[in-house]
């Protein structure tokens, strides 16, 4: 069976690499924070010094990390991936990052002889431990379809998008959706409330038609049930956004509703929470309303 | 079997008022332009001659009609339901309005013992065709109870949502929330089609995780097949986020996302096409990025 890297266990990256082993593959596996490796450890995984000896001997070196200079310095930096890996492996970041830092990272590795996916996923927690997450992914597709027994062994689904940088493309274009209708189910929500309507009953008569969504069922309860543990971290989120934004931006094209969604994530921020879960944004409506939804 | 009076034929009133002739109710019909009863006259129907005829010697009187103005004039206007409605007469307005006039009108028909429900209905076309609308109500619970099967004639669920306004209050926080959607959607597909990525591809991606919706599954193939025919017109979800904005600056309540999908319907209309279906939001941004999204 083929080796694994694995780079950044939070809280994705842990159960994603928890999933492969399952599957049966040795890994690698490295975290700044070293003790973060030690579940897997138990399990076997080898605890590797450095992300370049994460790679060494690895056919294939995943990464999920948190923003786009630490996916960069973690494969391209002093002791990175690069350094590890040999001709021919092929390292996936599953990352949120902008599509040019994929870009740029594929061309880097490419002139080594490194070969390099684009795979962020769409899911948070609760998909990554039950393997319900999804792959969108860009590159070459001879590349994908080597990768796709280890996407298999961590989702439900993975998309071949197009050439590198489109699973980073595609992966704004999906949060930016998801955040625009996280806010969309907030002002709804504390409108409903405030107008005396019970929030449960709103929730009911919403999944039952054209105004449903994913984040109206996964976020809805939460909400009532006064749960803002972190499923998805509204700072992890509003970066996302800022990545979007800034694609929006570079395509020239105005996007009115994402900017609102990315300054109600800012405010819920500046509010406090933006450690808890993207749903605590409905805190800040609730403030201005007066009023709490369920609780 | 109780004899209905059904005032506003139009895209939603019609199928409503075949169903429930389809459910073996008997049938007054009134509608402003008089051949629009005529597919309901050949199934017989009774066909009114004003509101007020309509109402006469009815147990209910449905009225689905496009503004607040309307539904004043046709239940309490000359000749309209209330002077030809008898006591202990329910009205039933499906139309979506304002809570204040719902609560307005309910209170105006209660001095003559006529009862009243708000219960404006999510879905459009299709799902009024399929008898699969979902009516949101406020009144009495017993005048709920009492209309109940004639709700379960229409649609596929009825919720009974508190006081008269209810309905209403219910309705324009549902919209908001799907207008808002509906702009996720616009502007996410058109920066992943800008951005190269096959929008069809995207649609799946999104279906399997947090970003799906309503209005993607619904709108977003229609947009592809470049399908604009209306089965909820622009200009009809227009006026009900004015309504919609209206509460909730009544309310006090910051709404952004709300205006901005308000702001971009409105962009709809000044480019023309307040007739297409509202998914014809997604050609304003076509035209700004320069790209069409399927096609």
């Amino acid at each position: 069976m083929k080796r694994i890297g694995f780079i950044g266990l939070g809280t994705m990256g842990l159960p994603m690499a928890r999933n492969l082993m399952q599957a049966g593959y040795p890994l690698n596996v490295y975290n700044r924070t070293a003790e973060k490796a030690k579940p897997l450890a138990e399990l076997g995984a080898r605890v590797a010094s450095s992300p370049a000896d994460a790679a060494k001997d690895a056919d294939v070196v995943f990464t999920m990390l948190t923003a786009d200079a630490a996916v960069e310095q973690v494969i391209l930096g002093s002791n990175g991936v690069a350094t590890g890996a040999r001709h021919g492996t092929l390292v996936v970041d599953c990352s949120t990052v902008s599509p040019r830092t994929s870009q740029r990272i594929a061309a880097e590795l490419a002139k080594l002889g490194i070969e390099m996916l684009d795979a962020p996923v769409t899911g948070s927690e609760p998909q990554a431990e039950q393997r319900q997450l999804t792959f969108m992914v860009g590159g070459k597709k001879e590349q994908f379809e080597r990768c796709r027994p280890l996407f298999d062994a961590m989702g439900k689904a993975a998309f071949y998008m197009g050439p590198s940088g489109a699973g980073s493309y595609t992966k704004l274009a999906n949060n930016a959706m998801a955040a625009i209708n996280l806010v969309a189910l907030a002002e709804a929500i504390v409108m409903a409330a405030k107008s005396g309507i019970d929030p449960n009953l709103f929730l009911q008569v919403v999944a039952g038609g054209g105004a449903r969504s994913g984040m109206a069922e996964a976020k809805g309860p939460k909400v009532i049930a006064r749960d803002f543990r972190p499923h998805f971290m509204t700072e992890l989120m509003h970066k996302d956004l800022k990545l979007a934004k800034n694609l929006a931006d570079e395509l020239g094209l105005p996007t009115p509703a994402l900017s609102v969604a990315k300054e109600m994530l800012q405010a819920a921020i500046a509010e406090g929470f933006g450690k808890e879960d993207l749903c605590a944004v409905v805190k800040c409506y609730e403030r201005w309303a007066g009023v709490t939804v369920g609780g």
